[in-house]
């Protein structure tokens, strides 16, 4: 029957540019990828030790739609002892990784039309599901302000958008493409103008554990009755593929994304449900040991990409950086990214999707010979192209 | 904030009455409970050490979202071989379980305010899922009919509709909660009135594999260009809390499809999809041992509910005997229920949200044990309210 009868909130919106892209180089056997955001790195042992133990034990009937009650429990613990999150495990809903935290998210906090802010460079994900709840998303452009978002910003935002009532933000800190950390200030000074708004703050923190030198806030602080905090064990515990992640918010708000979540999934997968018991009781360090690695990575990256003439955002958590295209090589991050791919082998993120179309998001969450290959094809692209002498 | 300004379509849809109720019932140690729909069994051991060498293999990176590669291909050749599914690789969306499916289809295919057909009785979650998609459910009472739905029930309603574009029906065969398996002629029937009036089909046979006596056919056979195919391996492998299955569907509408699965989940557990592949290569007779003893404890229940002069629609199929409260009981189902619950421990599901106040659903995916407890409690309140002498 004829496509144009489907939703067309679906129809119309791309699929994940990021995946596509990831799998065309896939194609080729020999290419290395610095491409998607997922840790190189293994779940940690013992973690994968509770995945066979829960296998072996058979529970592999219906966890409760909340999550496991151990699980709910050890996260209450686990992120106020991390971050100081003040949820009790009734205000905490176990999802299928951090996408379908949000996917809950989106669709139970606006109703059609109202209107999103995103603050750009994004990861491209938030867009799409504010389209296909049939919502409005209003990008906003915070690369002058170091990639942070400025309270003048939304107030400018609402006066530029009289039709549309704005009724969330989405704030992603650590940030993924840039890597930028906000800083406790930063995240104060929002507080007046997102509450007189009555504005939802969807706090995704997936990289929180993920920072250099500095320390991760989360905005729940200031407002824990407009914040719902997304987070999971993929960056965290290298638990990607295992998708399992967390939903936090306040009572009355959080059992409609219970709900929502309910008939999205049913639950998480029970064998993952009793690992991520284990990662958040005994795993409250495994995080420490690859960020040690990640910071190396980062600082090499960084020393190489300036070497080469290359700027970039300047990184302090997740493991991207989110590098310029010199504009002498009069290519856009796809044609970029495609001939990297081509003459070298090598994999990095087109930073179009992300909101820049002459960027590139270099993940170091890849070995350091990875990383070689990337600033070696780097370095030969841009001599090529006449950029490099 | 106020929860009146959350999305309506989510506020206003009640929890999934069955998890509700089974969860309240749990809350007593002691019992027995015959609710969800989920076997006894557990996951074949080849299987369960499929999923262990994958958590060894650190399988646990990002499958692609359609779901990997092999577990398509095993997909596309098990169900071809079992029913005669004629679907490629590349329209097979691997999802969260059934619901996942389900889910991503209902948003996938209609637009606010359609009307989907939803013959009664049946799994709620369906009139859910229409309704948290701001479609109209529109319930067809089929238990005159055997509850088989008739094609002539489907142009009633649509006269009966006038204002609503009804572009939709749900089709669960084997049905949940009856074990109603349609007939090759009765799927037939229905085909040229789903065909003259566009009416999607939505497909859900998760209990394909549990028939007794009597062959499951599916409807795309007939109607492969309208129809989509939910299935999985939580009935047939005794895999429910593991969370895999199916969506299959014809090009241009199985892409959509996967773009709403993609910004719902990003894609289902590695371990799981691995293990999967497991089971539809080398499980093909995993439920028929299954099947053996679902269908003696049928049989055991039958025997004993017509010694208590209890009436039930004749289950031929998946693992449920819906049964009548005998009138002279004077008890809605979740009263009835909640009486066997408190004063015998034991649980079986209230036929309310099934669309049956005055019945109650058996799940037999229990142990034998269970059943003879079930019957005695059954045949003590009988007692008790006089219907018994």
């Amino acid at each position: 029957m004829e496509i144009n009868q489907l939703n067309p909130d679906i129809v119309s919106v791309a699929p994940s540019a990021l995946r596509v892209f990831d799998h065309e180089i896939s194609a080729d056997p020999d290419i290395v990828k610095l491409t998607l955001g997922e840790p190189d790195f293994n779940v940690p042992e013992h973690i994968k030790q509770a995945a066979i133990a829960s296998i072996n034990a058979d529970q592999s009937h219906y966890p409760y739609y909340w999550g496991i009650q151990e699980l709910r429990d050890a996260a209450s613990t686990y992120y106020r002892e991390k971050f100081g999150y003040q949820y009790t495990a009734d205000q905490i809903v176990c999802t299928v990784g951090a996408t379908e935290g949000l996917s809950a998210t989106f669709k139970t906090l606006f109703q059609p039309g109202d209107g999103v802010l995103i603050p750009m460079p994004a990861y491209p994900v938030y867009k799409a599901m504010a389209l296909v709840n049939h919502l409005k998303p209003i990008m906003i452009d915070t690369t002058a302000n170091g990639c942070v978002l400025k309270p003048q910003q939304v107030t400018d935002a609402i006066k530029a958008n009289p039709d549309v009532t704005i009724r969330g933000v989405v704030i992603t800190d650590p940030s993924n493409p840039t890597g930028v950390v906000y800083s406790e200030d930063q995240l104060a000074a929002l507080v007046p103008v997102l509450r007189d708004n009555k504005i939802w703050v969807i706090s995704d923190e997936i990289y929180g554990e993920l920072t250099y030198g500095v320390q991760h806030y989360s905005l729940s602080r200031w407002l824990p009755d407009q914040t719902i905090i997304i987070n999971g064990l993929s960056k965290s515990h290298a638990m990607t593929g295992w998708r399992i992640g967390f939903a936090f918010g306040p009572t009355g708000v959080i059992d409609q994304i219970a709900k929502a979540h309910q008939f999205q999934v049913t639950t998480p997968t029970s064998i993952v449900q009793y690992a991520a018991v284990e990662a958040l009781t005994h795993g409250q360090n495994d995080a420490a040991a690859m960020r040690k690695v990640y910071e190396k990575r980062c600082d090499y990256l960084k020393q190489e990409l300036t070497k080469l003439g290359v700027t970039y955002v300047e990184p302090q958590g997740a493991f991207y950086i989110f590098m310029k295209i010199p504009e002498q090589c009069q290519l856009d991050s796809f044609a970029f990214a495609r001939q990297l791919a081509k003459d070298y082998h090598v994999g990095l993120m087109p930073g179009a999707p992300f909101g820049d179309p002459q960027a590139l998001r270099i993940s170091y969450a890849s070995s350091n010979e990875n990383l070689h290959a990337a600033v070696d094809a780097l370095t030969k692209e841009l001599t090529k192209l006449g950029v490099l002498a």
